[in-house]
């Protein structure tokens, strides 16, 4: 269980099989930074392009394709004060007529404070929020593994193995496990967030670069369809793909498999549960493929 | 402030400009019931046609088209002790491919225990379930106005005039907002869940009648878009329409409206404060129109 | 088989059980006129209030829920010569930002020559459209019969029952089956175009008032699930929905039916023939409900 | 204006910045031939991995970041005499409900003829096709160029490069226009259908291996964001998304943007030239990716 302390020395902005960046043993803990969305680092300075650049990837030794591969997030800590979003809905979140009468898409500027545990916005122009303090809740915007069939998907987009899900959940704490479709499983990381709304409804959260630890587990002939993961109080899984419904559709059928196959339950039973217990998070409804999670609460399972 | 008793003699499968069941003054409250989605009362008999039949409508006086009819929900309480559900998921929820794999639709029954405040599955049939239990957060499933231009809508739907949303949040102690489109607005209420997850997945909640009380009030010339709410910790804003991504955009575009009337928010504010302060929960996907919430904790208000 | 002229005296903006304009046997052709979507008539008189005004509704004898009502479209003519388009897409058929770069939703005029069978545009401010001439191709935006569960609906939208679906190949010659929900179908007709492309893309058509003239015919105990139709050389299924993917859904759907149940085929068959024959035409993007039209050339029939 | 003959020797089922296959000069024309879906050859053999095995790439000299591709198909010819398709329709094709009842994915299969210019189904167990004949209208399934930003994109999906688009107006003829991401453009050709109705619904054409000769030209600094294209009577624009109204948003907007920056049309212009003439098809609903086809007749352009 080695500790590896991993300074990027470049950043991909696609999930491929891309060189390792670093091989890991299976069960080992990395620690390492991302930039933020726009390739800007801790000490401000633009190091590598936009957009979504990530960190890795980490080849884990032992993963083979139809494995799991289990991420949990150690820590995700903003490692500067200071952070940007749109001022600006995205038009897609808002009714087609509607979108005429959104600002510009300018940026705001925030100020980070992680003593407070807060981040303030700085751009004066803003009417209305002279006095409004937003928690933080530090999280990964895009995140996965490689690919099937050899494909590099961009790092603005996400489906099966992951990527720009923009979750507001996958904060530090949570427990992540993604498909494996190449040997090594090729784990990537990048794009925080300070904090952000459900949806990433402005486009952004308060992009942020971030000091990282993770740790990987490979679950051997464990084959799961998209994304899932844990925290103390809920399972979950997670469908990445357009529509909103699709995602949903995603989601609703990896949860029911689920339930069935670890459970106990039968396919009737899975759907009662669900039906009185699901919960909904949406991730995000602005990148290419939405994002949306399904939970259910672990005190409901048998 | 009258209290009014209203005994139900005749129930409506649409929300329209129907004969008053009953005239109330502007903040006077009814205690009323609700029989179930198909039309079985307290007693467990059908005594009206189903679907969703609905109680009403109340005419408030001096609701005119342009107000608002305001609606606390002061108490809904299941009023028997059986409900039942659907014992398999929509098939439209699911993945296409997978909807082949559903169970058939059977009902599950349930025990609805008020006392202990939880609901338990009778249906013996039903693997894995033998210890689970729901605790109850009782609903309206279908409760709303007559709609514009003389329209008579089915129960089975919702839309601008509210209807069938099948939000699990409409619970008591909520006050919810309606476009006023008729005089007297015409208020409507019933199908009750006992309880029902995110989404009303499985096409049901544990669906029951209900003891319900309301008190209305109607605040003159205020023009709104679609239902709005509120309780304690958020305020709220409801999409009804498909696809769900259609009904995110109209609750998201009557929230960033609401804040810019009503709080001071410039467009670029109330978007930077939606950006990172939005929640939204999934009413229904399920019903021919799907219902988005969209909400705002009350502590980030101006 | 009477042939009855009727000349509208009131007009509906919903399809309802409204009292009947007219009552008429199985198998009578009525002549009638319809008003535009703004309620002006032949002469240029606003004479009834809009959306979407309707004649009718005529009660054909004899028509039972659970029948079919056959409408024979013998003649669509425009009764004036100028016509009214919008002079901008609608926003929802563009991409969301690109919504913003639209022009103002501007009336367009035309005029339409019946004799030459062609429209022009009028108004001088429209670049480029200075030697555009489009062919005049008559067609019904707006027709259907009284929805199920005494429901009244928009004659905006469309669903089972038809409504607006805005096809440009409800042109004369055509015949439309609708399920009958009430008894004496109650048919409504409205919302001429002298022409319009696919999609109703700039939410209208060339709109205008018309004489029409239709025989009825009821086909007992023939039960279909939305509206489908035949010319010369296709028959076609008619889905009303949102979005699109759920309007192609239906469509499909009861052209499956169809073909099984009235041609021979099994449901590999008729899945083959559909794969390699079938053909869709987008009739309205617009409306609430958008139509998507799913045609099998006849020739291909067995 | 070289011909080249190029016998393929790898495929790819990604379109990816791969070892060109093949460098050619702008103008140049290559005869070159393809393999089935499943990868397998003229002879019947089975060659190379599925799915969608591509041939190419075709480095076109000259083509740089920010030009266009132009590809005239010259001709698209089935190369053996016997194809394959699926009997059932596509789960999400039909209502979901309905979903339950297709029959199995089983594969038909075609005796192609290219004499006579027909397919007749050999499967004897599909009832009602007994005198079916399809004519042939054979086209190029999935071809389009290197994606932007490194990416490697399977050949099941499309996006604005291309890919499996699966329309069936891609027949010989047409001329086609992609963007260039990457030096050379890098041009692949694959998955060849005999015959295809709208749609792609049972989730394949009648499949089958080809000679394909294409001729290819680059525009130097004409930007475009999404293939188009052209024949004889159309040009067209092609939006490649899910759902499908978002790939019609993505159409109609490049045809918008075209007529206005290509035609002389001011906005207004091209809304109102659009919302009277335009024609859409449906290229597939089937693949990850839908595709719609926004067109208009060339007779209609200034």
């Amino acid at each position: 269980m080695t500790i590896h302390r991993y300074v990027p020395t470049r950043y991909h902005v696609t999930l491929g099989s891309h060189t390792p960046a670093l091989r890991i043993a299976d069960g080992d803990t990395v620690i390492t930074t991302t930039v933020d969305a726009n390739g800007y680092d801790a000490t401000g300075q633009i190091i590598t392009a936009e957009p979504n650049p990530l960190t890795g990837p980490f080849f884990v030794e032992g993963a083979m394709p139809g494995d799991t591969l289990m991420v949990h997030l150690d820590s995700i800590t903003p490692n500067r004060t200071w952070g940007w979003s749109r001022a600006a809905l995205a038009a897609n979140v808002v009714t087609p007529e509607y979108a005429r009468a959104l600002p510009p898409r300018d940026l705001a500027h925030w100020h980070v404070d992680t003593k407070e545990w807060v981040a303030r916005v700085t751009t004066p122009s803003l009417r209305g929020l002279e006095n409004f303090v937003a928690p933080l809740a530090p999280m990964l915007g895009c995140f996965g593994v490689a690919p099937w069939d050899g494909q590099a998907i961009s790092s603005v987009t996400s489906a099966e193995h992951g990527g720009n899900m923009d979750y507001n959940g996958f904060t530090q704490g949570v427990t992540v496990y993604f498909p494996v479709f190449v040997p090594g499983a090729l784990f990537f990381l990048g794009d925080g967030h300070a904090a952000q709304g459900d949806g990433e409804i402005a486009g952004t959260g308060i992009e942020i670069s971030m000091d990282a630890q993770f740790t990987t587990r490979v679950l051997k002939n464990k084959k799961i369809n998209t994304p899932r993961g844990e925290n103390a109080e809920f399972i979950f899984a997670v469908g990445n793909a357009r529509p909103l419904d699709y995602a949903l559709q995603i989601a609703t059928t990896e949860m029911h498999r689920w339930l069935v196959s670890d459970y106990g339950l039968d396919a009737a039973g899975a759907s009662v549960l669900l039906g009185q217990c699901v919960k909904y998070k949406v991730g995000n409804v602005y990148d290419p493929a939405f994002t949306m999670v399904c939970k259910i609460p672990k005190r409901f399972l048998p």
